[in-house]
């Protein structure tokens, strides 16, 4: 009874800190503030410092991320193989000026990171919310068939041209290759949208092909990982779960788009009786989250679920004034997805005084070679739209970001890569992502777009 | 091994989180997620409802959360003495549909429990930086020894009448009889703030009076928990600790001040040289955030830090700019805070089936009383200001709210207090915190206040 209590008394009383023994919430609330501290400091400098060298400012935040993470200044480091409190910079700080105790030190530090990669989390989940609410259903319906078509050139290229190369090139066996070759495979929904939004074109033919494909290549990567991971367990393909994997996608997308013309109305007439503060956020935040939940429940991935409520509420009336609420509350918490994705890009990989690093790195300049031209030819299978920046398409399908670690993850956790195919894949993960933000809004100059009609959204 | 897979979803790095023994993140996003689709739903259904009775919004917040928290549908609640996940419907609704193993359940379930707990604080750190923005330095300047006398009689009042009844009507030892007089002293100022600015009376001078007051009260309250807590567990007072609070204390609030005239020209200047997205609120929330970090690590509380941060932005020219932006980040994260403050409110303490809670009832009538009393004779020590509302003052001093529960858990923990007694505080907790919204409401009608000259914050 007591213990709850005290953990009642959210702000901080370091007096608990002895007598309590679930983790110190003052501490993992000062943790959780100098982290957010830092992250804003870095995103802030780096994203003003792309912007004055004519580079997007995501690409900023996410080296603000890589300065403060594991690799430079270790600020915001989180849990892992040989991380603990004693590598966080801000534990020690902590220790040195807030009386935290080396002993409790760990149990903090997770706490803090858990939070932390929960705002992550949940700032990614709001940005794909904001560009769902940028979008446009019918323009991107206008484009799906083109979508489809780049979606899939997408995963199947970069993963057979991957998985052949390094079965043949390299001679290594056919699970790991096959695990590499998915790793190839996957789209960062999260820096392609977040760039295009910055320069403006998110509602270019190219951008809606480019975050429609985005969008069913994350579907497409998550039965893709299915299947590759039950063949790397069991050595078989778990049809069922793949076909559940498939119905339950196609019925959410659709399900969304269904239930989003019954919905639009009976949205507006709720928050229109609504009296008090938050009186359009609070439903809308209600709806998203349900959906992030649902999309969650069903193995996709949260961001699909606030994506598919953006493009619902865009439909309403209601759609500017929520564009104008969400704003403040995105430029709050996306920030931390993207420094958070930097601190804990691991940049030793890249070393080559370890011999394991060096084999890596020559598997990984193949790896790259292959997701960059894979994803870049997907442009050239666009037809029907003439004088279309096929290019644009092709390197908005670049980024691997997030998802292609997750396949790294997995193929690690059942141990069947080995060290220099894990530190290729990262490579390739961070070259792609690091690169594909420049490389765009190189190809992709303002003179160049095709604008669609139906654009009313600002 | 599916379900595990491919919920490893993604921001969180899977790289690190499955080589690490770490909680299942996708799992934790999903009880964060429900756990705020129902945080929302109860603030939301709750606030309506009070609105359209007449009462506080917030009032209908904390009720909604009770409704979801321990005491009710056990929808919402935080790890503690016999509450493990269990206990919690998230969690076994996650087991149902979302394959939590219940192995995984307690681990998750503390790792969510966190990160609700930090966003809650986050929410009050964010409602106090909104009431700094809202308040005028001078204006709180002006009325500051009206302030000062308030919460002087404010904590003296009620400690010596609690404690001397305690020990004399009901023939408690000393030291328990202190520490529930003690629990007497504090007010939340959160509840009475927010109260404050729902009805528009923040920049009344009762308001100010009261805003300034709770401020000083917090104050005081962790000195005197200090000198109370060393009392109990030495038998004698840490005279230095006490010191250094005060001097700490001070110091801060002064140093604010005198930086705020400083730090104005630097922050506006810094501000209109950014050209990225969050311009004007990354900035501003890096200087309350710092500030709420300095003030908790000093040992005062995160929350008069960003008031302080927000006094100070509020002289600034973007007062209006900022004021707007954090509006719908506050309509996002302040409702987290008051429900939670709900859901950990147990009301069966009320059961007078229990027999230590007889007892403890006939104790919290008179520490109720006292409770109430000791606050509104606060209101007569106003000198100086004709035709001020006495009775709203006093009234506005009356919610005891967390902070009352700190005594509580810090008695608890040194084991001086019985079960009786703590009943009893705890009741005296729920009774001024749930009834000083509606009574503040009620003795502070809109044409009753004093309006000061200089406001023109809206």
């Amino acid at each position: 009874m007591h213990l709850d209590l005290v953990s009642f008394s959210l702000p901080t009383f370091p007096l608990l800190a002895s007598t309590s023994e679930t983790v110190d919430s003052s501490l993992v609330l000062a943790g959780v503030l100098l982290s957010l501290l830092v992250s804003y400091l870095a995103s802030k400098l780096g994203g003003e410092l792309a912007n004055r060298l004519g580079l997007p400012t995501v690409l900023g935040e996410l080296i603000g991320g890589v300065i403060i993470g594991v690799s430079v200044l270790h600020l915001l480091v989180f849990p892992g193989e040989g991380i603990d409190a004693s590598s966080s910079a801000i534990m020690r700080f902590l220790e040195l000026t807030d009386g935290l105790s080396p002993a409790a030190a760990n149990s903090v530090f997770e706490a803090q990171s858990e939070v932390i990669s929960i705002l992550a989390e949940l700032g990614v989940i709001i940005l794909l919310f904001e560009i769902g609410l940028e979008s446009n259903l019918k323009d991107l319906m206008a484009v799906g068939i083109q979508a489809v078509v780049v979606a899939c050139v997408g995963v199947v290229v970069p993963f057979v041209a991957g998985t052949a190369g390094l079965m043949i090139i390299f001679g290594l066996p056919a699970i790991p290759s096959i695990f590499a070759g998915a790793a190839l495979t996957a789209t960062s929904i999260g820096i392609t949208s977040k760039v295009l939004s910055e320069m403006g074109k998110l509602n270019s033919k190219e951008g809606q092909i480019i975050l429609g494909a985005a969008v069913i290549d994350d579907i497409l990567g998550i039965i893709v990982l299915a299947v590759v991971a039950s063949l790397a367990k069991d050595g078989a393909v778990d049809v069922g779960n793949v076909v559940y994997l498939i119905v339950s996608a196609t019925g959410f997308l659709l399900g969304a788009i269904a239930l989003g013309n019954l919905f639009n109305k009976a949205f507006v007439g709720v928050v229109n009786k609504l009296k008090t503060r938050g009186e359009l956020i609070i439903p809308a935040f209600i709806f998203a989250f349900a959906m992030a939940y649902l999309a969650d429940a069903i193995q996709l991935e949260a961001i699909l679920g606030s994506f598919a409520a953006g493009l619902v509420l865009e439909e309403t009336e209601k759609r500017k004034e929520l564009q104008k609420l969400i704003l403040p509350i995105a430029d709050m918490l996306v920030p931390v997805f993207f420094v958070v994705v930097g601190s804990k890009t691991d940049l030793s990989v890249l070393n080559p005084a370890v011999p394991s690093n060096r084999e890596g790195l020559i598997m990984a300049t193949f790896l790259v070679t292959v997701a960059i031209i894979g994803k870049v030819v997907t442009g050239l299978s666009v037809f029907g739209i003439p004088q279309i920046n096929r290019l644009a398409i092709g390197v908005g399908m670049i980024p691997r970001g997030e998802v292609g670690l997750v396949f790294l993850g997995i193929g690690s956790s059942i141990g069947i890569l080995s060290k220099p195919l894990e530190a290729a894949i990262i490579v390739m993960v961070i070259v792609t992502t690091f690169l594909a933000p420049p490389l765009l809004k190189f190809v992709f100059p303002e003179q160049n777009t095709t604008q669609l009609k139906s654009v009313d959204s600002e």
